[in-house]
C-alpha cells in the first residue's frame, strides 16, 4: 500500500521532471527566434551591401553583424550551461537525442557564420550566394524549434511550439520573399522562374500562417489581427503586383527596390513582435502546467500534498474529509474490491488514492491523444524532410538543391510541395538503396 | 565546434540512457508475465475447488496459490529496488508517469489478492465472483504490459513488446475462455448468452494471436509454430462445437469437464512457453541495441569511440585515415559550407562529425516513424480504453460493467468491439459531462 503511494508520487514526479526540462528546451527556443531575427535582418543588409557593390549599407551591415553577435552569443551561453549538456542524467529529457543532434547541426551551421561575414566584408561572395548560406543557417535554426515542438511531451506547451514554429518559417518565408523582391527590383526584372519563386514564397508563407492561427492561443491571436493592421500591406500588395507583372516582360523599377525593402521589413518587424510575445510566454506556460500538476482540481489534491513530504511508513490515515471519502466511493471507477482489501491505511484513504490514479491515468491518456493530434501538424514537413533526404542520397544532391528541386518539381506540376514529396517517397521505394 | 562534438556526445547518451531505463522495464514486464501465468493457474484452480463445493482441487489450488505467491514476490521485489521509484532523477524515464501510474494500479489489485484467497478458501465467495475478480487483477498487470509497450522509445524493443502484450491478451482470452467451459460443462448447460460470450472470447483470441504474428521476431514465430502443433487442437474443437451446441439446447456431459479443463490447460502452457520465450529475449534485445549504438555502421563510429572518454578541450585532431575523410567528403549530405568555416579541429574532422550528426539525425527520424507505425498497433485497445472510461464516467458504471456492456452492444449488433468503442466516442462529444 505504501509503495502504491510511492508510485503514485513518483509518476507525478517524473511529469513535473519533464516539464522543468520543457522550460528549459523553451529558453533556448526564445533564444533562437531572437537570433533567426537578427541574421534576418543581417541578411538583408548584407545582400543590399553586396548589391550597390559595397557602395551602400556599410553601416547599417555593421550594426546588423553585431546585433547578430550579441544574440548568438545568448543562445552559446545557454548551450554552454553546465546542466544542458553535462554527463549528469539530467540531461536525460524525453527526446533529447533528436533535439541535441539538431543542436550540434545548428551549432555546425552558426560556425560557418565568420567566414561567411568575412567573405561578405571583402565582397567575395556574390548576393544570391550569400542569401543562400544565411538561409541555411537559418533553415538549421528553424530545424531545432521544430525538434523542440516535436519532442514536447506536454500538449500545451506542444500547440505554442507548433505555434511558433510555424510563424517563424512564415516570417523566414517573407524574409525570403523580401530578399528575392529587391533583387528583382535591383535588376529591374523578375524573369519567369522569378514570378515562380515569388508566388511559391507568398503561398508558403500564407499556409504557415494558417497553421499558426490553428495552434494560437486567444490573446496572441488577437495580437496578430493587431499587428496585421498595423502592417503595409496595401502597399505590400501593390509592390508584388508590380513584381509579377515584371515576370510577364513589365520592366521594373529600381527605385522601388528600397520601398519594396521598407515595406517588407516593416512587415516582418511586426511579426517579430508577435514571435517574442509567443516565444516569452513559452517559459511561463511550462510553469503553469507545473503548477497545475501540484494542484490538480481533478485529483483529492490534499492527499497529495500530505504524502508527497512524509516517510513512506508514516502515511497519516483518515486526513481525508467525509464529504471527500463520500465522493471517492461514488466515483464508480472500479468494482466492488476495495473491501477486501486488507489495508494497513485504512479503506477511505485506499479509495482516494486509487481515485487519484485513475484520475491520472485518464488524464495521461488524454494528453497523450491530444499530443498525437497537435504533432499531426508537423507531419507535412517530416514528409518534405523525408523526401529532400532520399533526393540527397539518391541523386547526391545537397540539402537545398533537394529542397529547390522538390519546390521546382511542385511549380512545374502545379501541385503541392507535400504532394511531390510523398510522390518521392512513394517511388523511393522501388529504387535500390545507394551505401 | 567542441560543443558541437558535446552535443554530438549527449545526443548518443540520452539514447543510451533511454534503452537502460527500457531494460529495466523489461524485467519488470517479464516478472509481470511470470506473474499472469501463475495467477490464470490459480484461478481455475480456484474455479474448479469453489465449483466442486470443496471437495476438490484443494491441494492443487494451494499449490497455486503457492506459486503465485512466489512469483508476486519477485514482481515486488522489483518495484522495492531503490533505482526504480526513488526521488532520484534515474526515475525519468520516457513515458515514465503512465507506466508508474500503471504500476501503482496494479499494486493495488495485488493487494486485494490476500482478501479472495482468504474467501475461496473460506468458500465464502461464488466460482464466478471468484473468477470476475482473478479477472481484474489479471487485466491490471497486463494493463501496465501494454502501457510499457506504448512508451518504449525503442521501435525493435516496443515491437517485441506489442508481440508479447497481445500473446498475454491472447492467452488471458483463452484462460477466459477454459473457465466459462469448465462452468458450462459442470452445469451441464451453455445457454444462449455462454454461447455469445465462448464465440466472443474465441474472436477474441484470434484476433490477438494475428497480432501477435504480426510483430513476431521470425525465430518466435517458429517456435510459436511447433507450439501450435503441440496443442490439443483437434480435442479442443471437438469440445468447443459441444459447448456450442450446447447452446442450442443440447445437454452437456459433465464428465467432460475434466477433458476440457486439462486440454485448454495444454493449450496454455504451451503459451506459456512461447510467452516466456519472448519475455526473456526482451531485455536481451536492449542490450543489443546499446551494444548497436556505440558501434554503429552508419556512423564514422571511430570518432565517436575516440571522443567520448576525452576532455572537451583535448579532441584529437587528423585521428582519421585518408579513405574515412574522402568518404566523409563524398557523402554530399550538405552545401558547400564546410570550406568557409574557422574550424579548430580541421576540415575532415569536421566534415566527419557532421556526417555523423546527418547519420544520426536520419536514423532518429526513421525510428520516430517506425515507432508510430509498431504504436499504432495499440490503438484499437486505447479506443476501447477511452469508450470504457466514457461509459464509466456517463452510465456510473464500474470497469467490468462498461466493458461487458460495449460486448454485449457488439454481440448483439454483430459489430466489432472497435466499432462500438468508436460510436461510444462519438456519442460522448455530444452528451453533458458528469463532474
Amino acid at each position: 500500500m505504501t509503495s502504491m503511494l510511492a508510485f503514485l508520487v513518483a509518476a507525478r514526479r517524473c511529469e513535473i521532471h519533464d516539464l522543468e526540462q520543457l522550460a528549459r528546451s523553451c529558453e533556448l527556443v526564445q533564444a533562437v527566434s531572437e537570433l533567426v531575427h537578427q541574421l534576418q535582418g543581417e541578411r538583408g543588409a548584407s545582400n543590399l551591401f553586396l548589391a550597390s557593390g559595397g557602395a551602400r549599407f556599410g553601416a547599417q551591415r555593421a550594426a546588423r553583424v553585431a546585433a547578430s553577435h550579441a544574440t548568438e552569443a545568448a543562445v552559446r551561453a545557454w548551450l554552454a550551461r553546465p546542466e544542458v549538456c553535462g554527463a549528469a542524467p539530467a540531461q536525460a529529457m524525453p527526446g533529447g537525442a533528436r533535439l541535441f543532434t539538431r543542436i550540434a547541426l545548428a551549432l555546425h551551421a552558426l560556425d560557418g557564420l565568420a567566414g561567411l561575414r568575412e567573405e561578405v566584408a571583402t565582397m567575395r561572395c556574390g548576393a544570391e550566394e550569400a542569401t543562400q548560406r544565411f538561409n541555411r543557417v537559418i533553415a538549421a535554426l528553424l530545424s531545432l524549434v521544430f525538434e523542440a515542438a516535436d519532442v514536447a511531451a506536454d500538449p500545451a506547451v506542444s500547440r505554442l511550439l507548433v505555434a511558433l514554429f510555424n510563424l517563424m518559417q512564415g516570417k523566414e518565408f517573407a524574409g525570403q520573399e523580401r530578399a528575392a523582391g529587391a533583387a528583382a527590383f535591383a535588376a529591374g526584372t523578375t524573369g519567369r522562374a522569378g514570378e515562380q519563386a515569388l508566388l511559391h514564397l507568398i503561398e508558403a508563407q500564407e499556409a504557415c500562417f494558417e497553421r499558426f492561427e490553428a495552434f494560437c492561443p486567444p490573446d496572441t491571436l488577437a495580437a496578430w489581427g493587431t499587428a496585421q493592421r498595423a502592417m503595409p500591406l496595401a502597399e505590400l500588395e501593390r509592390l508584388r503586383r508590380k513584381l509579377i507583372a515584371a515576370g510577364q516582360g513589365v520592366v521594373l523599377a529600381p527605385a522601388l527596390a528600397e520601398d519594396w525593402f521598407a515595406c517588407c521589413s516593416a512587415r516582418l518587424d511586426q511579426m517579430h513582435s508577435i514571435e517574442s510575445a509567443l516565444a516569452g510566454g513559452l517559459r511561463a506556460t511550462c510553469i503553469e502546467r507545473i503548477g497545475a500538476l501540484q494542484l490538480d482540481p481533478d485529483d483529492p489534491q490534499s492527499l497529495l500534498q500530505t504524502v508527497a513530504g512524509l516517510p513512506e511508513a508514516a502515511a497519516p490515515i483518515g486526513v481525508f474529509s467525509a464529504e471527500q471519502a463520500a465522493d471517492a466511493a461514488s466515483g464508480g471507477e472500479e468494482g466492488g474490491d476495495a473491501a477486501v482489501t486488507t489495508e494497513p491505511l485504512g479503506p477511505r484513504l485506499t479509495r482516494s488514492i486509487v481515485d487519484a490514479l485513475h484520475a491520472q491515468s485518464r488524464r495521461l491518456q488524454a494528453m497523450s491523444d491530444e499530443l498525437a493530434a497537435v504533432r499531426a501538424a508537423l507531419d507535412e514537413r517530416k514528409l518534405i524532410e523525408r523526401a529532400k533526404g532520399v533526393l540527397m542520397r539518391h541523386q547526391a544532391l545537397a540539402e537545398d538543391e533537394a529542397y529547390r528541386l522538390l519546390r521546382q518539381t511542385a511549380m512545374n506540376q502545379g501541385r503541392r510541395l507535400v504532394e511531390v514529396a510523398q510522390a518521392v517517397l512513394a517511388m523511393a521505394e522501388l529504387l535500390p538503396r545507394r551505401s
